[in-house]
């Protein structure tokens, strides 16, 4: 019953699966989402943090840290091919993989109220997403407070329609979020 | 680390304060969703299946079955105005009892791989949302297929931003998502 990061699971460092791999860093995310918060995480760290590999890190979250990925996109790419490309991406992801399908920071994101602390983070992380759509929409020439809208929508979207493809072990629902999203884009730039 | 629905805790039916009644009730709902699914389940037999008192269920879960009351408002007050209504519902709830805030359908979402069965019950409840919503758009002059795919991405912003809230302890994002959902929703109409 979680996505991704477990509960207050403790990984001991004997196991060496692919599976342990992945829990280990996670365990490591964890435990530095708690610590430091969201922007002050170092990707590098966190294989240290959960005992694994450092090379391991890249293997197993081939993006890093999302938020960055996103701004060098939306930078390059503009908002509706950054979409598109982020939910070719997941979608690719979870028809290769659906029993993985999930979003590790909404797992964070139920931690409360047992650990707000970590809860807090994953709000940092989802705002940290939202803040370079915001500003690349702005760019676009939708109106400020259009845009903050428009970005949160984005990222709530996003959230649940991974929740959604887990529940359907299809990436099916991911691929219609994305549609939903271009579509309300195209809808919101014609009016401004 | 689950929202609403505990993973497979047991209740016994000794303990009686009120949260050992919602608990029993949702242990009931789980039990129900995957025996018969969404569309079979009676609001009725929760409680009883729950092993609490009838007269809970009314207490507890005041919306009831969550499509009927989708259907109702929908044919009363049109899209927009029931976005509006369970958007101040939800807001409301989640103001009042911030460790509280949650879909009972999504910690049922997250049940796979464990319980394939339970989670495509929470695929069927999802679907059961959209349907009607997509129907009132053709109604209010949407085509068919952008009727369906704003439909969906009305179920996966209310899921994701209901998940946002619980991390945020806060209202905010699901205000924030309804406000966005309308404006998407305005600019739909205004572009055919």
């Amino acid at each position: 019953m979680s996505v991704g990061i477990e509960g207050s699971k403790v990984i001991e460092p004997k196991a060496t699966g692919p599976r342990d791999g992945r829990d280990r860093l996670l365990a490591g995310a964890r435990k530095l989402l708690a610590e430091k918060g969201y922007a002050g995480m170092e990707l590098r760290d966190v294989a240290a943090a959960g005992k694994a590999p450092r090379g391991s890190i890249y293997h197993h979250f081939p993006g890093g840290k999302r938020h960055d990925t996103i701004e060098r996109a939306l930078g390059e790419l503009g908002v509706k091919q950054t979409l598109r490309m982020f939910g070719k991406v997941f979608s690719r992801r979870a028809a290769d993989h659906p029993e993985r399908i999930g979003c590790p920071v909404a797992a964070a994101a139920l931690a409360r109220p047992e650990d707000p602390a970590l809860a807090a983070a994953a709000t940092a992380a989802f705002q940290s997403w939202e803040r370079p759509i915001a500003a690349a929409l702005e760019r676009e020439g939708v109106g400020a407070e259009k845009a903050e809208t428009f970005a949160g929508l984005v990222v709530s979207t996003i959230e649940g329609a991974l929740l959604r493809a887990r529940a359907a072990g299809s990436q099916a629902p991911l691929d219609s979020a994305v549609t939903g999203l271009e579509q309300a884009l195209d809808a919101l730039v014609a009016t401004g």
